[in-house]
């Protein structure tokens, strides 16, 4: 029997390459699930139903809210983001490691919610090396690449209270990297106690002679 | 610049093979370093200075503890066992991650001084499996056995003070288990504090524009 999967959380500034990360990881191990997100805004062009987002009307969001069918939800610009519940739930009674790609607010909500999820915070090698790649995406302007670093410089005092810091220099190896972490997480005590369990019940019946 | 290594504690039951996966850790990798104990006990054939143990005399061990130059120590059957501690931070100092292997008592105690340190509990599939082993071995008495069975019973109590179980039922599987987890503990904040210092004031920086 598989036992039940890990609830991981991945944050990290704009720029980090998280969602190329997530991909590979996807791809190279059938462990993981990725949590699509439910909005309100509406679908931008290649944006698929139940893979980019779910999309859902206002009314029907805060219906979801209502019946606290959301693991954490925020409003962003007038529009509501949120992780729903039943898809996150059902993959990890399957054994599957999910994964929510989120903020730091959304990310230490969970962590309250759930003190056993893990949380990962994905780290350019350098301030220098992110704003390199912001220009590199040549989609924005100056002022956009300045308030990114900005906010980069906000998210960063809140780093310490993620479980692991992994630095994105290279995309293979942090891939590997990030599933050394998630590997190695199954093996605390809290995710052995029905194995711990079963040794004890074993050893003393043993140690009796039984 | 390499980092400072962990302190790793390991400890197990008799018969779970500790020491061979000890060995096969420093085989495959050149991170680790293996810490050696002081001993009052006379030296067994074939046991090597230095290597198996450092023998000293009571009263070179008593001064030791006075001088607290020991990480824990311990008195079984008359005889004093201690980890030295000169050793072991110049390894940490050199990068290296060091091993000590120790019973419960020794790693809680070690654990109290270096909350840092990380805790790895090694256990067989089950205890019939144990049992096996220790039958295996050809060298106890059915006596001995039940009596190793019986601490192995008591020593199981504590075993959620660990940070990790491993489950030795494959050398190889389990060698490159702990060597994931080990790897893990490198991504801890705590661990990475002075990356995520520097970074913390380059995004500042880089968010002013300087």
């Amino acid at each position: 029997m598989r036992s039940r999967g890990i609830l991981i959380v991945v944050s990290g500034f704009a720029g980090t390459g998280k969602g190329t990360l997530m991909k590979k990881l996807l791809e190279y191990y059938d462990t993981y699930a990725l949590s699509v997100s439910a909005t309100t805004r509406a679908p931008r062009p290649g944006e698929e139903e139940g893979v980019s987002y779910f999309f859902v009307s206002k009314e029907k969001f805060e219906d979801m809210i209502e019946r606290d069918e959301l693991l954490e939800y925020a409003c962003y610009v007038g529009n509501y983001y949120g992780t729903p519940k039943s898809y996150v739930e059902e993959q990890l009674e399957k054994g599957k490691d999910v994964i929510l790609e989120i903020e730091i607010q959304g990310a230490l909500k969970i962590k309250e919610k759930f003190p056993d999820a893990l949380l990962l915070f994905v780290v350019p090698p350098s301030a220098e090396e992110l704003e390199e790649r912001l220009k590199g995406r040549g989609t924005e302007t100056s002022d956009v690449i300045a308030k990114r670093l900005s906010r980069a410089a906000e998210e960063a005092e809140g780093i310490e209270k993620y479980d692991y810091i992994v630095m994105n220099d290279e995309l293979e190896r942090c891939t590997e990297e990030l599933h050394g972490i998630i590997r190695a997480a199954h093996y605390t005590p809290s995710r052995k106690s029905d194995f711990i369990n079963r040794l004890r019940t074993e050893l003393k019946a043993f140690a009796k002679g039984e």
